[in-house]
């Protein structure tokens, strides 16, 4: 079935269904209701792994007693402009909001404010909240660790690191935002998952197996990926020669960022939560510079980039195409995911109320 | 020639000799011995580019009186944790001397500290910058707009954004930093130089001509680059397949960060002096973690890297082995570069110094 045959939803509903849910799983009614937001935003802007494609996960570690949906974050360290934030354990989607709104108060009084969360799991794409903090007229910069060890260091055969992503955002002037939101290595998993679901084979220099060779069964791909039986090669390739080195440096700094402030995992801790760690930097202009000379820069470099370019694709660029069209049209959601989602309602005790749009 | 043939230098007769350069060309006297010493430790670490070779470009910068030796970094915009400073036209070193210096006071205070750099010059190598504010303990990032446009958006083919690198640093419990320097093009412009100065082909996929063909002539390619007629790959390649989108994203980034709060240029900006900029973030772990938590994160993460993995190259390790090996036996300087120092000294009216080892 092409995402063309799909049945769409109103994101209002799904909204509101995703609130059912996780109210029936024990999460008050305020922090379900930003949650489901992020969610929401995440599959109007296209990136359906990280949205509620993703409840299924939060049911399976909810049943492991790993992911506590009553976690209230909590502020453990704080400085004038950086904190320390525990997640209780919790979904990191509140939490994560909690960091934003921390360090966007640090940045109004010191020009820049940061926040480190530890203890936290999944909190979606990383986009949605510098996207947020940019549509405010601030700089943001966003780093997490992930759950799986997938990325090896260069030059070795182990799956230590994670996908670990780095985004960023910054205000335009005259509306919009620029938006860079990217994993550390060649390619998300999610984009794994998507080539075994359609079948495709993937390219050479994205999977190795543990003797280094290259594996481009998707499906098999993704299933040794997740048993740590293969590796993802990080953003750059496997050569020092093709920058390889580079992208492996990226994904410890995000590590580091992320983790090594707030008390996070190490890749294989066996801790009783996933204990995901997060990165939230935001500078607010009106602080540090002239009044809109920021916003006018970055809105002139982009303007430079895309001059006499007619194929030249901005960063964030798809995903501000994929909210104009699912705003108007509706979210796609594929039938076994539908049959997924009746199945948590049924064991929630919840309604099931999504509804194809005519 | 090969190095193994080269005369090799002390260090502290390479500093000598540099600040009686720079003093010559009316640098006062501290700047000009922290300058040098920058100079130095980048050359000791094998970044030959960026070191005491750049003493060319800064003369001849300083004949058009774009460089002036005699600025006094200052600080234009103060808030608690981010400062924005003017270079004042002058050398980037005692700019991001200062700036970092600046960042690190905040940092102590306010647990983070940021500053951004306006009007300056090519500072060298980012890494000798936050690897040092590692060794007291700290957590740096560091990034810098370049000269030169040469890498173009994805999907684009006319040069905009230069070599834009980012570096970060943190310290290891027991010694030693973790040190991440890298452009965030494939390759930085001087690989292309080192290339083309032996006389080897480049892999397709490092330049492209304007039609987008691969220039594997590294003398061709060198000379189209440095003339706008070619372009540099992003980290990630030429195409989203291979992450390309994430390599010119992270360049916006870096450019946002180094210029947007400074008033650094644009590309192809006709300014009188460069105005690069330059942004410098530290972090004090001891404000924000408990005593020791974040170096020992830093290492048990790099202990788990390389636990039975012989083969692993960490960021920073060549840099290291290159410091060991030129402490003990000098600095190679070729031939060709000795013969233009000597110019150099003899149009600036002091004495060429510089004697090989034994």
């Amino acid at each position: 079935m092409s995402s063309e045959d799909m049945h769409r939803f109103g994101a209002d509903q799904l909204h509101e269904q995703i609130v059912a849910v996780l109210r029936a799983w024990g999460m008050p009614g305020e922090p379900a209701a930003a949650t489901a937001t992020v969610m929401v935003e995440t599959d109007l802007s296209g990136v359906d792994s990280h949205g509620v494609s993703m409840l299924m996960m939060y049911e399976k570690l909810r049943s492991e007693d790993r992911l506590k949906l009553d976690a209230v974050p909590r502020v453990v360290r704080d400085a004038p402009a950086f904190a320390v934030v525990d997640a209780g354990a919790g979904l990191g989607h509140p939490a994560g909001l909690h960091a934003l709104e921390l360090a966007i108060g640090k940045a109004a009084v010191c020009g820049i404010g940061a926040v480190a969360v530890g203890n936290s799991h999944h909190l979606g794409a990383l986009g949605h909240y510098v996207r947020s903090a940019a549509q405010r007229g601030l700089v943001a910069l966003m780093t997490t660790t992930t759950r799986t060890p997938v990325v090896a260091a260069l030059g070795g055969t182990t799956p230590i690191l994670g996908t670990n992503p780095i985004a960023f955002a910054a205000p335009r002037a005259g509306g919009g935002e620029l938006v860079v939101d990217m994993s550390t290595s060649v390619v998300a998993m999610n984009k794994v998952k998507a080539y075994a679901l359609s079948g495709r084979d993937l390219p050479v220099g994205w999977v190795s197996d543990r003797s280094g060779d290259p594996v481009t069964d998707a499906a098999l791909a993704y299933s040794l990926l997740t048993t740590h039986a293969a590796t993802l090669t990080p953003l750059g390739g496997s050569s020092s020669e093709t920058g390889g080195h580079k992208g492996f440096g990226l994904s410890l700094m995000v590590n580091v960022l992320s983790a090594a402030f707030s008390g996070g995992a190490l890749p294989f801790d066996d801790a009783d939560s996933d204990n995901l760690g997060h990165f939230v930097l935001v500078i607010d202009p009106t602080r540090v510079a002239e009044g809109g000379e920021t916003a006018r820069y970055v809105d002139d470099l982009v303007r430079l980039l895309v001059r006499d370019e007619p194929h030249v694709i901005l960063p964030g660029g798809p995903e501000a195409a994929a909210r104009a069209a699912r705003g108007r049209d509706g979210i796609p959601i594929p039938e076994n995911l539908l049959e997924q989602l009746r199945g948590i309602c049924g064991r929630a005790g919840t309604e099931m109320i999504l509804t194809p749009l005519a």
